[in-house]
């Protein structure tokens, strides 16, 4: 007998009859020997309708206020899948964030989870209960106030309460097949992924790719818990994420590249004409991480001589570009910069793979094959197994396009045509 | 600086605008002084929307599970009151009834609240902050589950917090003025009435009236906790409920009759042609309580000499009726009764008023009246302050009318033209 988490976003729950479906999964995976705890998330778009709610009466309402009402959304999925099991003659049991045990620290809207004490869990699972479990909430270790975990919150507490309970994997439900070789909206032949290591996974996730969020990839990583994302709607096998197959030894051969990904949610600031000196950049960087501005990409031009000036550009999300324009200004008098440039309009495509470790010119056929395509380089960054470069955010198609082709990635059909987040 | 609970219902905070005058006149009452706890109900028709989703999920939903899902209710119409009030600058905390110390026993659905523990509540307070409790929920002793305290829970809610933090005044707001001498849609000179004893509102609550629900009113008298029922659309003096002023003297003249209740809820059942021996009548209602329902006035016929056989008549909700007609058929062989006759289609009319104490006569009064308007009276039953009748549905509104003319209750003009319950 295993024991098996399953977490359903919000398309699978979104009215009764899903609800009922859902239901009909869960018994059936319970019914094939398995003890079960279901991870659910709001309703469809409850959560946006709390949202407006808030809006309506507060324009800044304060965060503890925010996540209480917000929690209510998997409150209300939770009690009625619990009820649609209950209808098909098994019992179920569900539980808050708080009396699943799901302890956080608290910063309300983000909060981290520090501990599981998943003990009423484990009493449910014992008495032979499915336990359902509200995702994307917990309970502050210090101020005993209820506390939302973000974006990508549910993905978190199903891989933290699957740890917690040393379960032998946690099922990732979503409205798509998998985890894909790039975003069929664009590249019609991209093929679902059998297999993928964390560490794949989490560049893929911090590149843009919608299907896991970063923060359950590492967690999943921390405590090797394997990690199986299909969807909801069909009962293939998905795409399974585990430890590196490669690093292994495993699997006998593997692609060199697993996947493209895009993001077209990051910006470009310059800052023109720093004075090429010592700790110039250092003040710079240092006035954005006080604004606690998070960096992707930084590039430095080469000096200028005759000037002793030179230009540095970085990529950070779009949402934050406001905040890092209105810090650097206030210290133009202190770092005597000549100007800041800002474009919106960029996007970063990245080619992931756990196979280019052994594979040299990974790098020099994926530049052949954007400069085919007619694509400009803009700035490059690589990890031991990505590369990442920004582009014009009219190139974005092409260049995925491009990269998906070079490295035989295509599929000999179409898989799929519908590439959708998990919830939250 | 006094300690005041508030409780607002559904309709009070039926959306963002009614949320935000409520809030308005929370921040007043704290303003002038006073420490301020606030119980809310579930915004306008959430619960029954929320009902509504769990029926199109399971026809007949486990009670766990049914008060998990109708207590997002409160929740949300919670954190959106604290919301508005620190939008006005005013610090509030949300708590729910589990974090509020609403201890319940374990009755889904209609928990009675065994204890109440507000440490959070006073800790808010000591802070300087208005505490929003949500109102009809609580938190199994045993089991620790969340459970709801049925019809009128949010008054009780509210009255228990009131004894337990010691406050000075609950004050129930509604969408009338008060307690009126009767329902001004029946009788349109009906008064508001400025004070009432505890027996008179808890006879009046039993009788039908619908603006105080019988358990908040029991668990107020039992702390002499005082209540003000009082239109949240005004500020004008609503109906103080407090110790009878009666029999404490402090009013020199009183009415000899309060108010007149009416109550169409209920139906008759007449057990026909009852062996006249001992024991017989108790088999019967032994029988009905067995099967748990609530039988409210009785009436046994004369016998009738050549048979030795009588008629026992009694009323109780109509909601019951097919149950007791179930369990009085399954004893037939047993008591040998002759036939059961069922009738839905009466009224009850009730005379409350502590004054009728000391005050001989009213009885006669009333029901000449009764006789003057051409009403049959068909079962009566009397307590020390109120006097009840039972007469055909058709002849309720007669009937109040009379008894409100009768006993001087009329005023001089229309006070008010609607007349509704408080919510849960």
């Amino acid at each position: 007998m295993a024991l098996v988490v399953q977490k359903y976003g919000g398309s699978s729950v979104a009215d009764a009859s899903c609800i009922k479906r859902v239901a009909q999964r869960i018994v059936a995976t319970k019914k094939a020997g398995n003890d079960v705890v279901v991870i659910v998330s709001a309703m469809g778009d409850t959560t946006d309708e709390l949202l407006d709610l808030a809006k309506q009466v507060s324009p800044l309402p304060p965060g503890r206020e925010l996540d209480m009402l917000l929690t209510s959304g998997e409150r209300i999925s939770m009690a009625l899948l619990a009820m649609a099991i209950a209808n098909l003659g098994h019992e179920a049991r569900s539980f808050t964030g708080s009396q699943a045990g799901v302890i956080t620290d608290s910063t309300h809207g983000r909060a981290r989870i520090i501990d599981v004490t998943p003990g009423r869990i484990q009493e449910a699972l014992d008495l032979g209960q499915i336990a359902i479990v509200a995702g994307f909430q917990g309970v502050s270790q210090d101020t005993k106030d209820i506390t939302t975990l973000g974006r990508g919150g549910s993905d978190t507490t199903a891989v933290a309460v699957a740890a917690a309970l040393e379960a032998d994997v946690c099922e990732i439900y979503t409205d798509v097949d998998g985890i894909f070789t790039a975003d069929p909206r664009i590249v019609p032949t991209a093929r679902q992924i059998p297999r993928l290591s964390f560490e794949e996974t989490l560049e893929m996730a911090a590149c843009g790719a919608k299907i896991l969020h970063l923060r359950c990839v590492e967690y999943a990583r921390k405590y090797r818990l394997p990690i199986h994302v299909r969807s909801s709607f069909s009962t293939k096998e998905g795409t399974w994420v585990f430890t590196d197959p490669k690093t292994e030894g495993t699997e006998m051969e593997q692609p060199i590249i697993s996947g493209v990904a895009h993001d077209r949610s990051e910006a470009k600031i310059t800052v023109v004409g720093v004075p090429d000196k010592i700790g110039e950049a250092a003040a710079i960087f240092n006035t954005l991480a006080d604004a606690e501005i998070n960096i992707d990409m930084i590039v430095q031009n080469v000096s200028a001589a005759a000037t002793g000036r030179t230009d540095i550009s970085f990529t950070l999300p779009t949402n934050d570009a406001q905040t890092a324009l209105t810090a650097l200004k206030k210290i133009q008098s202190k770092v005597v910069f000549d100007s800041l440039l800002f474009d919106d309009r960029i996007g970063k495509v990245s080619l992931i793979g756990a196979g280019m470790r052994s594979h040299p010119g990974v790098t020099a056929k994926f530049f052949g094959a954007l400069a085919d395509a007619g694509v400009n380089i803009e700035m490059i960054s690589t990890s031991e197994i990505r590369i990442s470069v920004v582009v014009d955010e009219d190139d974005v198609d092409a260049a995925v396009n491009a990269a998906h082709r070079a490295f035989d990635l295509d599929a000999d059909e179409v898989e799929a045509v519908v590439y959708g987040g998990t919830g939250r």
